[in-house]
């Protein structure tokens, strides 16, 4: 699950209006052509309250051109005037990194 | 919601067991304390297949103090033996940031 360091994170923390619909497949739909993208590494997503996607990428330029994407510039544009009361994007270097893996050499770190 | 940049992401994702007996109290104890500590700015957290749980801070050294803090480390064991499957950490320099809040002025741009 590590990646080789540095590398970058998009953090995309969000609250939700409440007409969520065309949300969930929009959500998958734009999950898929992001995994597609050069420079994509990884996607995970958690929501209660406030849902938190944090997307993993190799560079600046790709996510730069993930943003710039066509048909993810209309799910933005969609985002925001019907699914998200708020969302807050912030763009980070990783730059050290550790893990636990139960039942196995536990708590290795990376520099 | 916006903080001074650069600042620190503490990006924490999990997997846990099925003896969450006990988490949740600890969970909360843990936020509390952060919330405490010098250099802390934020911590957001959603929990699905996945918990992600993001803290913010204004150093470094801000991270290494919580991290080494005695009761924090207690509850480090603790989730290694008892709560978590897995668990991954990433520190993180938050470079770049943007907000969204609906029926302000939208998605200003902070380099």
């Amino acid at each position: 699950m590590k990646d080789k360091i540095p590398y970058y994170a998009v953090i995309f923390t969000s609250t939700q209006t409440d007409d969520t619909k065309g949300y969930s497949k929009m959500a998958e739909k734009m999950e898929t052509l992001a995994r597609q993208q050069d420079g994509f590494i990884r996607i995970e997503s958690a929501r209660n309250t406030i849902g938190i996607t944090v997307s993993y990428w190799e560079s600046l330029d790709a996510i730069k051109n993930w943003k710039a994407n066509t048909e993810h510039l209309f799910a933005q544009q969609k985002g925001r005037e019907q699914w998200y009361n708020w969302y807050n994007v912030k763009i980070c270097k990783v730059e050290r990194e550790y893990e636990f893996v139960k039942n196995q050499e536990s708590h290795k770190q990376k520099l």
